[in-house]
């Protein structure tokens, strides 16, 4: 893979592979006895003490550098909402029903003005899910983040019933690959795209609004679409697409012998990230593993299902779908290779 | 309060007490059913859904500025575990067990050997808990963070049958209250601490050892200390003393009738932290509102068994009484008013 725009960004995604496997060494030390297998590390599972018949899901994540974005247009009633459906959405991969978020904020200096807006944009949609805002940090840091600057990040726990977690071995060949739309870049990729897109031009007009009005696109949360999917097809894996992009996310729940197959043409790409593959150059494989490329939440039925999934979702497309891989394939392939955006 | 130290040092608790007076309110729009009033907010609670005899009790927590004393002595060993045992404290407060953890991790710059330190021992401190490490983020942000700088937090679940949930209402005048050492900062109050000892002078001895041994000196935690204390002593009450000092935790689990009296030549204050004291010049107020001051955790138990779980732990003692507190009263007050450390 040539050196990419991602990385001379300042973001190294193969350090970020090769940490994630470091990690993997210090947990297999040991394991607690009720932990159960992830699918594909979207969150962690653990056997309810006492029911384990039902288990907890769990999952931290932050907002990245879009967090430098909202600061800077001081638009602060938003990336809360963003924090907590990214959760949702990680945990709905296990499908699992969010229960209580925490949150983590961390500020220069703290104007309790901007971190009430901040925690109202995360009290919103832990309403909206249902699920209780059971607490938080707010941590003011002089020395490690400069005086305008935050990190935001959250915890969500949920709980789900084991015989409901997604069995991704039951994937198969002829499986359909359903797609949900994203509506920008959602939660990743914003060091490329700060670097793309300087900041005197976020003012600029953009499509119909401005360049900061497509960067601060709300991470949407899939929870009703999924849960109206489920309602009438028979949904054996999910994912959720996030930093990775579809190359590095779908094929976690993928078994060894099935390859995803997207064809692009099915879906389109939103501006905003049409923009950053054209200011960058983004190659195919980088293009995505970088961005969702429109592509937000996959789910992969049984073909026989995709119809009703459509009709229950309209804003659900069949996106791909599934082939017998052999050894020397890679695990999920974009067709075609050489379109534009 | 006159301007003191810490606030010139950069952090403004009256500031943080405005937040969370506003966290307050958004909180008050919508709570969840199942939420279950904390204890002093150390904790949030909420009841376990089909199973009300039970709650999950979940906190987040981070560990301040001791991380850029850590990134600077490049010292990452102990920071993870820090965080770790502030978090068991955390909700050990509501009587909980510990059940997973889950870790967020920001940096400048990824660092794979750097990043596995951290969480090899966020994973060691799990392990002495018998919690699972069930998940994590590991975010790169150039542009928030400086290349070597990172920020640490984390979040705690564990699990409590609701009949074991202490009740602060129990406390009545006449009550001990026993202390459990700190060794140090602990978590708390490191931006001031950069302030008054600055970086060429980590490696100067102090003591037996350096400062940077003293000022990274580890969070202990104090679950099986406070787990045979209960076994042999009617535990009413228990505070986490970390920002806010005795002064601001201990009232968190007092109830209106109640003030705690502390004898502070009971107790050992460290050298560190007396050193702070003096380099400061902090007042009687500011020392016991910013900074541990030789007690990491307190309980409230009668005082016939006082006895009895002093000599379950040895290093526990009796520091202090609860006395009746009429509306004028300070919910703490710390005698000797004039004494130095």
């Amino acid at each position: 893979m040539p050196e990419d725009a991602y990385r001379r960004a300042g973001v190294d995604i193969l350090a970020g592979n090769v940490a994630v496997e470091r990690y993997r060494e210090i947990a297999s030390s040991w394991r607690h006895p009720q932990q159960i297998d992830g699918l594909g590390g979207f969150s962690g599972l653990f056997a309810l003490p006492g029911d384990p018949s039902r288990a907890l899901v769990a999952s931290t994540d932050g907002v990245g550098t879009k967090v430098l974005i909202a600061a800077a247009l001081r638009r602060f009633d938003q990336i809360g909402a963003d924090l907590v459906n990214h959760c949702v959405n990680d945990i709905l991969v296990a499908n699992a029903t969010p229960l209580f978020f925490l949150d983590y904020l961390a500020v220069g200096k703290l104007d309790p003005d901007v971190a009430a807006a901040l925690v109202a944009g995360v009290h919103r949609a832990c309403r909206e899910h249902a699920a209780a805002l059971l607490g938080g940090e707010t941590a003011e840091m002089p020395g490690l983040y400069r005086r305008e600057d935050f990190d935001l990040a959250g915890t969500i726990v949920g709980i789900v019933d084991v015989s409901a977690i997604p069995d991704p071995q039951r994937v198969a060949p002829g499986d359909a690959i359903i797609g949900l739309p994203s509506i920008g870049l959602h939660t990743n990729g914003y060091t490329l795209a700060r670097a793309l897109i300087p900041e005197n031009e976020w003012d600029q007009p953009f499509g119909e609004a401005t360049y900061a009005d497509a960067l601060l696109a709300p991470h949407p949360s899939y929870y009703e679409a999924v849960r109206a999917i489920e309602a009438v097809a028979d949904v054996k894996a999910m994912a959720h697409i996030t930093g990775g992009g579809l190359l590095e996310n779908v094929p976690r729940t993928l078994p060894p012998n099935c390859k995803a197959i997207f064809e692009q043409t099915r879906w389109s790409v939103p501006p905003i990230i049409a923009e950053l593959v054209k200011r960058g150059e983004l190659g195919h494989e980088e293009r995505y593993r970088t961005l969702n490329m429109g592509i937000g939440y996959t789910l992969i039925v049984p073909l026989q299902d995709a119809g009703k999934a459509l009709r229950a979702v309209p804003q659900a497309k069949v996106v791909g779908w599934i082939e017998t891989r052999s050894p020397a394939d890679p695990p999920v392939v974009v067709h075609p290779a050489r379109a534009g955006v």
